[in-house]
């Protein structure tokens, strides 16, 4: 729990996502099975309000980012975003598309972990979803449709013109954004957009083992790793080894440095407190 | 069509390169089969002038850039290239290295997808082409060869050391540029190089398909796509996300949208028109 | 030899490593075999020294990086750093951590290719030293650990999470940086962390012969390869485009250049000279 908290009230319940904290692990799901967890207006927002709470308040130590039922996330619902963003003006339109770049960015400068947990649809605004994760649990039903093109839009939706190249590589990405065709848990696999493989099923629990286990260990270490991965993306390398530089000091005036090396020394398993 | 033409008179004939338009596809081929379609200045001058009609006044909805005969392109002539450059000043060397450089920036951001056909030897500046496109379709004759160093030059040429990094990765492309040794289609497939890998004979066929799928497909959403995938690669993750964002409202205004909401309430196929 | 040299002394003896020089090949072993080659504070100065004196004054034409016994080298010291900086405050912390990051940028920006011979353990500065080498030479015994997490410091160290991105991509770097496993060779290769994979026991030797081969070739237009490599991954693509032209210019008027010309046309093998 952080102290720096001002005046806004917590949320008390999020109406359009399911969020259950244990054991510094939070874990958000997509719950509109019925729609294979197609996103809604107020699914973004509260996409957006929650990792904002979550990284200025909550802190967990991790977060598993799942769906219920058949698959992952459909995307922006047909009728619901497309159909209303057919009405709307210049400026609303900009709202719209600000406000899902801005969950993207929340993702990649939350300052903890992300973990996916992929099966079945990762589609449209859902294949960006689990692509600004840190990592991806799949199983072998995961499919990536980065589909925007088959809507009439462009392929860099949410980031992923960013991400995607840094993540497979600027050939692969071009194909994939461009023709918004599905790829599919084997290609995923070997091009490196799957962290993880597990067996058909096993996504949401390996995800949760994988986040409990970032949340045990020395957590601030792993938050730093995943604030420094997101910044150095966009710094030269002079930056960059100025950063790590600062980070490390940083880190070897904190408990878990000097408790690796007592338990080292003391030749028994560290125990870790995150900080 | 663009409306924005100024007093610049339209290039009648390109005498040394084949131009083809068919249904908003331009076919550009290097044509001097007998040497392998190696480039002359004035090859490399008629790529940059063509590329900028293209860009400013014909505006193809895709180009697809193939190889007469045994192969797509030897490279600089050894010749007329080499040979000539040998006597020139620096100035000159300038202007010559500036003009092969400014026909990659030309391909790279070009207001339309590009789709390299490769069979037999992208060699040289061949190589440095083939990368600058947004597909490379090739046949498992394709052999790329950045050669560069081999002639006792930089194997960054006209922005390969730029690019290749970006599409297969710092070590792979170190080792490429570095010992100037082919790469072959197994392996250029493995390591992302090749976006399709087609049957033998087949390149040609297969990126005209693709490029015609482009074209007939929602042209301007692939446009724009690109643009984004050569800007973003330049771009934090923060203006990427914004530069998304505005490309989205501007597209959510366009014509293929409204077409792809009616046609999925309608239930039938849209029928892209490109804008 | 370099005759840009001041009044600094040449280093006698580099007491903390191994360095030989033969036939413009500097080969550099870590030789502390009984702790793995764990470094030392006085082995990183020594590195950071070395690699300045190297680039201003005796200008190898190639650089090998090797460590002798059972594997490469195992990191930092537990005892001797981990030990060490736990009683540092935080003006030491942070010369050690730049220290350490100024070895990586020696390594990028040195005037020559550097090649690791990577066999057994390349474990946390280890791992870093080899992927801040342009060409890894391993057998299938390397076993690439940043395994800095398991100490409780950040994934990111000594650039590692700026390099690692960019050579494996952002979802296999997240992976190995922040759960801080082994890859080992099998992995590294397929996902381009090894450039070249070698039967056992043989890293060093063909390592010395890639780095003979560099040396021997054409060296300056080996050396400005990297120099572009290393300098286009903060550029944009028109100013990469520009550094190339300017590059190429330079090397047109250089003697490799000229002597690949006239070996072509007498149709004889090119005597480099390396300039």
């Amino acid at each position: 729990m952080s102290p720096f908290t001002g005046s806004a009230p917590r949320t008390p319940r999020w109406r359009h996502l399911e969020v259950r904290e244990e054991g510094g692990v939070t874990t958000v799901t997509l719950a509109r099975p019925a729609k294979l967890n197609a996103l809604t207006f107020e699914a973004y927002a509260d996409l957006r309000d929650l990792l904002a709470e979550l990284s200025h308040r909550d802190r967990p130590r991790a977060l598993v980012l799942a769906g219920e039922g058949r698959g992952f996330c459909s995307g922006g619902d047909v009728e619901e975003i497309i159909g209303a963003t057919l009405g709307m003006d210049t400026g609303r339109l900009l709202d719209f598309n600000r406000m899902t770049g801005q969950v993207v960015r929340a993702l990649r400068e939350a300052p903890f972990p992300v973990v996916a947990a992929v099966h079945g649809a990762a589609a449209g605004a859902g294949a960006v979803l689990a692509l600004a994760a840190d990592f991806r649990v799949a199983d072998p039903t995961a499919r990536f449709a980065f589909l925007f093109t088959k809507v009439g839009l462009s392929g860099g939706d949410m980031g992923a013109a960013y991400l995607l190249p840094r993540v497979v590589g600027l050939g692969h990405a071009t194909r994939i954004l461009m023709l918004g065709e599905p790829v599919r848990a084997a290609e995923a696999e070997r091009i490196g957009l799957i962290s993880q493989l597990v067996d058909e099923g096993r996504a949401a629990r390996a995800a949760r083992d994988l986040a409990v286990r970032l949340a045990d260990g020395p957590a601030l270490a792993h938050a730093q790793t995943k604030a420094l991965l997101t910044a150095e993306l966009d710094l030269p390398l002079s930056g960059a080894v100025e950063l790590d530089a600062a980070t490390q000091a940083l880190l070897m005036h904190g408990e878990d440095y000097k408790e690796f090396h007592a338990a080292f020394t003391g030749k028994r398993p560290p125990v870790w407190r995150g900080r």
